[in-house]
């Protein structure tokens, strides 16, 4: 096996980049121990950029001695093929699978960019930004009368993840999504508000291995009671009974990252 | 030109699903009139289930007289396998770029799956959940002594996209990103704060057309004098003059999408 050496790589978009971004990086995430210097250069528009663009990578793949991986979605045939003819390795999305998804569907792509982040569709784009208020503003339980009008409902002990994975499910899924933070009160009544379990279909309770929410809590509140080991798994362990009780679907925010739980919430629904 | 009839669409993935669900969404994009019907199938991490929705997309492509196309990530050749040789237009991102990948890069791949979006490396995640929380708590310009410590501070009056921004650029790009709202306090001492000044190295400032604004902030407190045209018109104007004062980038929320915004800020740094 050769030393992991250090690879350059751009991700070039006509646009946001977010796409080239992202099939990028999942592909070099198969690549574990290679050191990759990535460079993320959006927006290359117009012939001047992508020229500007060509001869960096040609100076890069002289001063490396080898040449930078470019992942890009190049829409704009003119544009690409400045690229395509860089000194790069080059791997554009559009290149790869148009010609096979042209004869699938039988139709013609329209070749404009910016379509899949930009503000294309007003209403759409506008609907997704009311989902991001509507998780900040119900965000802490004080609003129970808007349950209503979740997607989903997270409920949990502090810091056991909750507002990170409403966030996620808003930005990236569009999704209305509350969140209702289990208190003391909650404990000592041992029932959950009406309101929430009203909504019950639209619950998804979250756990998390209390020695986890110790460190979280901590960090939030050094030394206080509540990051304390015995606070934490007492609370996790009555919210586990409660979640029980009531038969709300369990995830683990200690097991999965926010993206797991917001994909497994948005497959449950 | 044929006519549009809906296609059915599949997301697949061992994991999240995430990266399938980006890169089919932005092939998509270019097939603007047809009507396409999604579905969204994460974690087929078991010879079972992809079994299960290999005869999925047998009974669907009888039912419906046409193949579905299937977008999938699948690093476990055996699971792929099954699918590849599915009734569908299969669409596998690692079978297409994989080989040349690694050629170019001399390496071989772990085929392993979930490192992209899964909690791989919690020190990283970890500081990705820093940051939201770092958005969440300095999003109303009342801790002005966190500056020092914010990647980037966004501001403009009130409901220019400053929050959903930071979230975005806390969320997916892993930046601590603060915001400030501008009061009508700060347009009468005709000034920002000093803590904010001093990082002016880190300020974007957020513009938005007047009567877009109005629409916004009329959704929020609707008949308020805080939604009027006329004093929209106004606090736009006299932000705008703030921020050509003190030499801030600005850019414009009401023709570009969050993601655009974000990409350009990152991009900027």
């Amino acid at each position: 096996m050769t030393e992991a050496v250090s690879r350059s790589v751009y991700f070039v978009s006509e646009s946001t980049g977010i796409t080239a971004e992202a099939y990028g990086q999942s592909l070099l995430s198969q690549f574990g121990d290679t050191k990759f210097i990535k460079r993320y250069t959006p927006f290359i528009n117009t012939r001047e950029k992508a020229q500007a663009l060509a001869s960096e990578l040609g100076h890069r793949a002289e001063a490396e001695g080898q040449q930078a991986i470019v992942f890009a979605t190049m829409v704009d045939e003119e544009i690409n093929s400045i690229l395509k003819q860089a000194q790069c390795h080059y791997f554009e999305l559009f290149d790869r699978f148009m010609p096979e998804l042209i004869e699938a569907t039988g139709l013609q792509p329209t070749r404009k960019s910016g379509i899949s982040h930009g503000l294309v569709n007003l209403d759409n784009y506008e609907a997704r930004i009311d989902t991001i208020n509507y998780a900040l503003s119900n965000d802490d339980g004080m609003r129970l009368n808007k349950f209503d009008k979740a997607d989903v409902i997270l409920v949990g002990v502090s810091r056991s993840g909750k507002t990170p994975t409403c966030l996620y499910l808003a930005l990236h899924f569009g999704m209305r999504a509350a969140n209702y933070p289990i208190t003391e009160e909650d404990f000592e009544r041992g029932e959950l508000p009406d309101e929430l379990l009203k909504q019950s279909a639209k619950v998804f309770a979250l756990t998390i291995e209390p020695e986890r929410l110790a460190a979280i809590r901590e960090l939030r509140r050094p030394e206080s009671d509540y990051a304390t080991l015995r606070r934490c798994y007492k609370e996790v362990q009555m919210a586990q009974d409660m979640f029980h009780r009531y038969g709300f679907t369990v995830l683990d925010s200690t097991t999965h990252s926010i993206e797991e739980l917001a994909s497994l919430i948005k497959k449950s629904l």
